[in-house]
């Protein structure tokens, strides 16, 4: 399906198809100039025509934070999966209808409980799951520590009960509250480090662990070396978004995603310009808040994709935004942003404000508008 | 389709029947007493048999926030629809068709502008359109002062544009920072009184103003008296939440949505418990931050529903969720919420985090659960 931007009913998400396309290149030979493959995280867009750009790039697999991205994946003809959340007990059966059909699926797990399980439900189904081992690198969610007794006994566990190990993966997530190249390098090494060492402790106790797979997208994109890793994930670096830009590893002209709403009323006195992006559209998410530059909801930008200094989504509600000014004394805000008048809002966090929608619009060189489906649900 | 809960992937969100039913019974019959028609908003739950069982109770039309909704409700057969958001140009061919196929559909316009867009493609398409005028009651968000010279003006370009006035509205936004019975029954009553003063300005202009709408759920169950009004709209009464909780208008056995989910791990030095309800479960809302108790990403019960006291989703990233309790010192988090156990977190704004879901598992009296499929997107 096309279509034409002046005859989309807002709110929309949009996708800058060209700014994606430098984005996925860019990580892409990044990547490849590091001498590591690239398994991108495919829960930003959950969207088909994405990944298989970044596939076509590329990109050695995905990796994908639930089941349902894992089984949309695989009936496109994608193979090796990487389901990056610790596995519940309560999954596995899921797990193994995805791999009986043919899905090379791997799984993780970060406690000997949970492995345990991995390998009592395996046995009991005659399945040699495929399993990585989470590391905690930085304190930030799950994994094992480095040190941990259990990170060999975890190892040691899947592999006597006949699954097959994987690897160590590791996320550094606290990348996001980073916002200078030294930081974003320091974390990059000791994510790296961290995560190499887990690999050798392992294969020190005679086990075998091929693969060392790290990544967040400010790591990935500050990473200098990268020795001991097979491979990254990352995301958001698809779209990019505010969070990216205040973390200072994007550039405004690479932000892909924005959302196209309409002008539907004002109150001068106030400055405000309301819209039809509410948090419905844009999500709750503020992730830019307690980084140096606080967006609000959003940046706004021109119908075309300009930014509008000073103009920012300072207030949602689930269908109406507030658009406010910093300097509105001087703008007549009813001649300036009319009632019918339309606006493009920049997100803090793509991978949030995507999820509010049925599907993106995508705006390829052309001009051309495309309907791209998008994942919903569990 | 019904299925048993211990039968269901997590995370899913669990309408409590029972309750829901409770609570459409006391907005009902509060109404009813207070001599109102209630027009129930359902942007809350967004899904057929929640509205099906609101109109049973004796709900006269619905109010929706998205044309979707509205097409969606009259493909049901609902015919007397609001569409509560001010109306913007470029919606209007849609609003049209939905008229011209015999729905009963009223729009809202808060300005001479937009005002005049209805007119001219009302006599355009030679249509009638009924239409609302919003009330600006409480400073929260759009519609216009009860003394603006404007609110005249529009009723007078609407009438002698061939429009049909349907009447004022309001909504008391402001209400959702309120926690004491006082300040909401003084909202409630400023609610009433500026609205009903701004039909009968519009009345003494010599124009007919039928009806008086006003509402939020907090002053809705506030109020003392609604003479004048003809109508109450109110959305999150249907399920509440805890920022309704905080307000201080439900208890905490009348929250009947609630989000299931599994513990996939732990951090048991930090008091960590992990779960797979994240932001893309909860939503990013954080609606208690601002009250005077924060429930985090929400409040932490068992399986069957017992809140859990000190028990809060403290954090989210995408799909993992993070529970730390206030006394954790002396708990055993991994004998007490054991890998593979269940846990329901109740939300802070149930509009938000239904919106995650594709669809409801509801469950009834009977111990059923039944798959209520949910409108997403615009």
């Amino acid at each position: 399906m096309t279509a034409s931007i002046p005859l989309l009913d807002t709110p929309v998400a949009l996708i800058d198809v060209p700014r994606m396309q430098r984005n996925i290149q860019r990580m892409q030979q990044r990547m490849d100039t590091l001498g590591v493959r690239l398994r991108p995280h495919i829960k930003t867009s959950k969207c088909l025509p994405v990944i298989q750009a970044q596939i076509a790039a590329g990109a050695n697999g995905v990796t994908v934070s639930t089941l349902k991205e894992a089984q949309h994946c695989f009936a496109a003809g994608i193979q090796d999966i990487f389901y990056a959340v610790a596995m519940a007990p309560g999954k596995l059966a899921q797990a193994l209808t995805l791999r009986r059909q043919g899905c090379r699926l791997s799984i993780l797990t970060d406690s000997l409980t949970a492995a345990r399980a991995i390998v009592d439900f395996g046995q009991q189904h005659d399945e040699r799951f495929e399993v990585w081992i989470e590391i905690d690198c930085d304190g930030h969610r799950s994994g094992v520590r480095v040190e941990d007794d259990s990170l060999v006994g975890i190892a040691r566990l899947l592999d006597e009960g006949g699954m097959q190990l994987c690897g160590v993966m590791t996320h550094a997530g606290s990348s996001y509250e980073l916002d200078t190249p030294d930081a974003l390098q320091a974390l990059a090494e000791q994510e790296r480090n961290l995560c190499v060492r887990a690999a050798q402790r392992i294969r020190e106790a005679g086990l075998a662990c091929p693969e060392v797979s790290i990544g967040s997208t400010p790591t990935a994109l500050s990473a200098q070396n990268l020795e001991g890793v097979t491979e990254v994930r990352a995301g958001v670096y698809v779209f990019f978004d505010l969070v990216m830009h205040n973390v200072g590893v994007c550039q405004a002209g690479e932000l892909a995603l924005s959302v196209l709403t309409t002008v539907i009323g004002h109150q001068q006195e106030k400055g405000w310009i309301i819209t039809d992006a509410g948090w419905m559209a844009m999500s709750r998410d503020r992730g830019t808040q307690r980084q140096s530059r606080d967006f609000g909801y959003g940046q706004v930008c021109s119908e075309t994709g300009d930014w509008i200094d000073g103009a920012l989504l300072t207030s949602a509600n689930q269908e109406h935004g507030i658009i406010t000014l910093t300097n509105a004394e001087h703008v007549d805000i009813t001649a300036r942003f009319p009632i019918g008048s339309r606006l493009r809002i920049l997100p803090n966090h793509a991978c949030a404000t995507g999820a509010q929608f049925p599907h993106y619009l995508a705006c390829d060189a052309t001009g051309q508008v495309h309907n791209w489906s998008r994942l919903h649900g569990w």
